[in-house]
């Protein structure tokens, strides 16, 4: 099969309609076999704060409890997740929408209650990529929902940046695989403000210092730290761009070596 | 292919989890090529309620208008999509939950305007019984929702039962198809209290005097006549009968002659 191509988007492109819009005809329009992540965006939550469920959190971060799991659920795998497939179909693109129930495609694991028990949030555990490959050659582009399961019976809501590299890394199976991830600046940037001090590549050897030095900090050190593992687990390269003009090459890539 | 069954689900199982589990496990345990179709079920007018959405109503229907089409998606192709195929999935059958738009599976048209807009609800136009054929080769058990596509981008709420016998007619392409409705009742029964008085079979010759008669009367209607439609062109058989022991034959036979 032709390279793969694993694309993922967040918040800032799904809570947009126009970009959202300007961003399925540019998938569509991409070549070869392909495959779109979605993570969740802002409707989720307020979802829940309309249902007054109360949003726990732990050290910043948010319990997934039964009410939790049930409107991301509703959200991820249903509204975002079939609203972006029927957009795609109307760009040409056949599209098929996934949680990791369907098909068995993506197991995981519930995370360990000790110390926090953070409800029903799952770590991946296993990627079908022989149910990737036959959808892909028979011509569909896979969309992932980061909604999981444990394969008894249990949804899991998942990290969608570690749905997209584990999805990445089956995908390497099949034929060489870049990963790409959407993101609101053009890349990694030395300096944030200006989009002209893009880090056009990374790899192991030139992380730390960058590290060391506080240009990557924050939010973006598990980002790259993720993508380094899936470059050297098998992933060709992971691009870290805007998700504003998809098809051209420009943003931060990581590569192994 | 082997003979394919088609189950419909209504509310009087998702809406009550314990019927809804031991429907999946009964479901998992069929053998064969099969193929799962479920309605709504409360959940949604809950949620509607819940989210405090005008519920509009023409002639005792609803208007599905944009926040309505929002909320069904979200619970039908969402959240009772999803717990199906996790439930199916742990009682060892490999379902994959579709919408119309995934895969390009369904397709509708959105119902006239005239002489009632009821926003954005569709009928069926087409079923694609090429991805059918692939699903079930593949050894997948395909779990639709009633959430369609018009192949534009939008998404459109169908009727259940609709669904039910047009993906009945497009795996009867494949292969003998049988359709099975779950229902609360133990099929069509000449005394609504007494279930002993079941009907076992109606056809095309037998159906008009039950129906002059009055045996089959307000919503059975409209189930019949369209089992009788699908018999006619070409379902091998529609059932309907309680949605406990599935695997057994008790119920009302509808055939062609």
């Amino acid at each position: 099969m032709e390279r793969i191509t694993v694309v993922k988007i967040g918040g800032n492109v799904i809570d947009n309609p126009a970009a959202m819009k300007r961003f399925l005809k540019e998938f569509a329009a991409l070549e070869g076999p392909k495959i779109l992540v979605h993570g969740g965006g802002k409707l989720a939550t307020r979802l829940a704060e309309r249902l007054e469920l109360k949003v726990q959190m732990v050290d910043g971060r948010r319990i997934t409890d039964k009410g939790t799991l049930d409107v991301v659920t509703m959200v991820y795998a249903g509204l975002i997740n079939k609203q972006a497939v029927a957009g795609l179909q109307a760009a040409g693109c056949n599209a098929l929408g996934l949680s990791g129930a369907d098909g068995n495609a993506v197991t995981a694991r519930r995370r360990s209650p000790q110390p926090v028990d953070y409800g029903f949030v799952g770590d991946i555990e296993r990627v079908d990529s022989a149910l990737l490959r036959r959808l892909l050659e028979d011509g569909m582009a896979p969309v992932f929902s980061a909604i999981m399961h444990d394969g008894k019976g249990t949804l899991l809501n998942c990290n969608a940046d570690s749905v997209a590299s584990a999805v990445a890394l089956g995908a390497a199976e099949i034929a060489p695989t870049d990963l790409v991830f959407c993101f609101e600046k053009a890349g990694v940037l030395r300096n944030p403000d200006d989009d002209t001090s893009l880090i056009r590549e990374i790899t192991a050897a030139t992380y730390p210092p960058l590290k060391a030095d506080g240009v990557v900090s924050k939010g973006m050190i598990p980002k790259i730290e993720n993508a380094l593992k899936a470059v050297e687990k098998g992933v060709r390269s992971v691009t870290i761009r805007s998700s504003e003009n998809l098809s051209n090459g420009i943003g931060t890539v990581i590569r192994n070596s």
